[in-house]
């Protein structure tokens, strides 16, 4: 029995749509309503998450879809998992909820068996974590981490600070408060606060109007696929984009702390980059002095395959810093080098220092991949997904464009020809009965939970077809 | 018979010490193993939280403290709240649980109920809400929605972003990422992130090391007590320091865009201002078009002995922005003007847009204070802690400075005379019994939960008077 089957046994057997539109009128009427008292305008509609279950999503209406967006790649084990639920019940989780700690100061004396079960499904050469709340959150806590660590080396680890840096710090000024960068690349996404938001460059909607760091912006690779036609285009990409890395390291005008990169940039149009460029940024990093910061907050936990989808580059040493939120449910950084936890209390630290019942989840979403062994079935989803979507390919090649995510389970992406034929092929893709998003202006993106089956694949590839014939 | 004896029938009737230091044996050897894993430098004591009740505290060794600092002045209602409990018991929460929402794309058909149920409960003329997940993150992105109304009212509401502003956005460079301001004071706090911290000045282990905003800092009052002695003094200090304030809107080299500050500066060392002081700031950001945002993060929620602290001072129009986080549970930021919703959709937004299960825990909170009155009860329980307080400090003048909180609940604070008699004295009290917590250099602040009863302030002044007679 596969999954789906023994833990959602009243699982659908396909969509329903039962209204001509979505929102269909409960829907419109509801969103209406939520507008007096919410920013209701990105609502794409109600959703009725008692009824939700497994790969399934019910709206107001009573439509329900295959789920292939699953809150823009965060649900991991599908709506209302039992074993989920479980937890959710349990004395620990009740407590948690009630008794909120301030975990830095009053410790639970459960919290150490809640740490370590987050940390037993640490990134490969990861020892630590630092809790947050969100992806945003995570990095700018990474970024933290980093800074601290490029000074107190300057300073010496076992130096106080001078009066001069504690009375500038306070007037925002040097030495204090340095002038330090974060590297990122032209198209990342890495969150929508001030420092996060600066090193985010995907769209101008998600900067405009903030004032920001002046940070440099490298160029991610621009691949040209089939990838095996291009081995030697996609090749000189990687060292023109490591060339424009290291020479930002050679002549920016303050130091750059660290390199902030995404392993499959996600919100940005699911752009892939190769072993090769992974590996010259560690060694970029390394030579100027700089720490490598991978953001998996999109890919990790699983969605690409493997838990972590830098792992799959072989990055030696492994990055210093690695950022997860969404699928995790709990959010905030992995490390193993012990100079990046401060050299004094309470400069990493804040009220809660994360929040005790999202790690708990955590641990027993990660707790449930690894048991079932859910990454090998994901992995077979996409192989049979990949293989369908190739042959669509050529029967519709310019609506499958760019056809990416080999081998990365159902972490899939296509290109449109454009944003308004894109806009057409998500409603019509809706109104037949699968939810699915958009990345980038004419991307777009699978993000299934992972116990999308063969089945689901199955079913979308039917209504792809049906839909790709009417474009 | 009281809240407490009604809820919390169990409830220890004093504290009980049974081992020589807190932390105890247990709670060493705790803490030891937990710092392979975890930063356990800050941790002051385990805590039991399955054994905690109501108002105490018991720790890994047994103790059982009477808790006047409440997870940094974040447990509301006490621990292990019977009515907390069923909601976190609920359908509602277990499903909130399993099923975290994108809010703003796939929002639940609950959710608007949700949403309306925290509203009944905004400061006097807020209209809406916008939820994050901090305190931190609540000041941020109330920065954002400032910054966004500023330029988008210079822009005209209804304009397209320009090619120019699109393009220079991307690359962190005005005028899509224009210079803007905050303007904050002296000795506040706000969080600890890279915008939240550029407007924290409380201390430089708060600042140390990190890039910031050049924005500009004010002057808070430093009031003299008592109050009743030192009126004209105080009245001065008011607009000595307003004047600092509209000085920098004359003379900063660009827009302020608002001015953020806490009703009483707590984590900076429960510095106080008057009525006047905050009509002033009203009537200078209204001058030159800047919003006032207040954050009541530690503030808020019923601690002062009113719902928000700054309803007290009647400013009038309201502030713009109103921040909590803590006792609330859930953070984020109320609102009254639909200005203050930005013009364009995807603009104030992220994956979880809050998190509904925060969400239903602090409408659930305000509206058990509403219900059982609690306001009314830690009112009188301040009523009486500070007469005795200020019988103690007849008594011991030295060590009981500045004494402050009057008419506030139990939202009270003093001086010690040094760092290490604050120390000294901590220690002595946690091991007589009561946990309470510091502000600032030498500062004491008592931040217990609502449902601190005149039982337990006896508690807490009977081991107080012991304690200062040995200092």
């Amino acid at each position: 029995m596969s999954y789906t089957e023994q833990h959602f046994p009243q699982e659908p057997t396909g969509p329903k749509v039962v209204t001509d539109s979505i929102p269909g009128p409960k829907g419109k009427k509801g969103i209406q309503s939520l507008g007096e008292v919410f920013d209701a305008r990105c609502v794409y509609f109600l959703a009725d998450y008692q009824k939700s279950y497994g790969n399934y999503i019910v709206d107001a209406d009573g439509n329900t879809l295959l789920d292939c967006y699953a809150q823009i790649a965060s649900i991991p084990l599908g709506y209302n998992n039992p074993e989920l639920i479980k937890v959710a019940k349990s004395d620990e989780m009740v407590s948690a909820i009630v008794n909120r700690a301030a975990l830095g100061n009053f410790t639970g004396v459960e919290y150490e068996k809640v740490q370590r079960s987050l940390l037993k499904y640490a990134p490969k050469g990861q020892k630590y974590v630092w809790n947050g709340l969100s992806g945003a959150d995570a990095n700018e806590l990474a970024f933290k981490a980093v800074f601290f660590n490029y000074q107190s080396k300057k300073r010496g680890f076992d130096k106080q600070f001078s009066s001069e840096e504690e009375a500038s710090c306070m007037e925002n000024q040097a030495p204090g408060n340095p002038e330090l960068a974060v590297l990122s690349f032209a198209r990342a996404f890495h969150g929508r606060l001030f420092a996060s938001g600066s090193v985010t460059r995907s769209k101008p909607i998600h900067k405009m109007d903030m004032p920001s760091f002046k940070w440099p912006k490298a160029e991610f690779p621009s691949y040209k696929y089939p990838e095996v036609d291009n081995k030697e285009y996609n090749a000189k990409e990687d060292e023109r984009c490591l060339a424009i890395v290291e020479n930002y390291f050679k002549t920016w005008h303050c130091p750059i702390a660290c390199v902030i990169v995404e392993p499959i940039q996600s919100e940005g149009g699911d752009n892939h980059a190769s072993a090769t460029f992974f590996q010259g940024l560690r060694d970029i990093t390394l030579k100027y002095g700089a720490k490598l910061i991978i953001d998996e907050v999109q890919t990790g936990c699983g969605g690409t395959g493997i838990m972590w989808e830098h792992e799959r580059y072989n990055i030696t040493p492994p990055p210093d810093l690695v950022t997860f939120s969404k699928k995790m449910q709990s959010a905030g950084y992995f490390f193993h080098d012990k100079e990046l936890i401060p050299n004094q209390p309470y400069r990493q630290f804040n009220t809660w220092c994360g929040d005790e019942k999202l790690i708990m989840l955590a641990a027993a979403i990660c707790k449930e991949i690894q048991e079932k062994d859910l990454l090998t079935s994901i992995s077979k989803t996409g192989e049979f997904l990949f293989g369908k979507l190739e042959e669509l390919q050529k029967e519709y090649p310019v609506y499958l464009q760019n056809l990416r995510g080999k081998g990365k389970a159902c972490f899939v992406a296509f290109d449109m020809p454009s944003p308004e034929k894109r806009t057409e092929f998500l409603n019509k893709m809706r109104i037949s009965g699968i939810n699915i998003g958009a990345c980038a202006e004419v991307g777009v993106r699978l993000r299934p939970t992972l116990v999308f089956e063969k089945k689901h694949a199955q079913i979308f590839i039917d209504v792809l077809s049906k839909v790709l014939a009417t474009l």
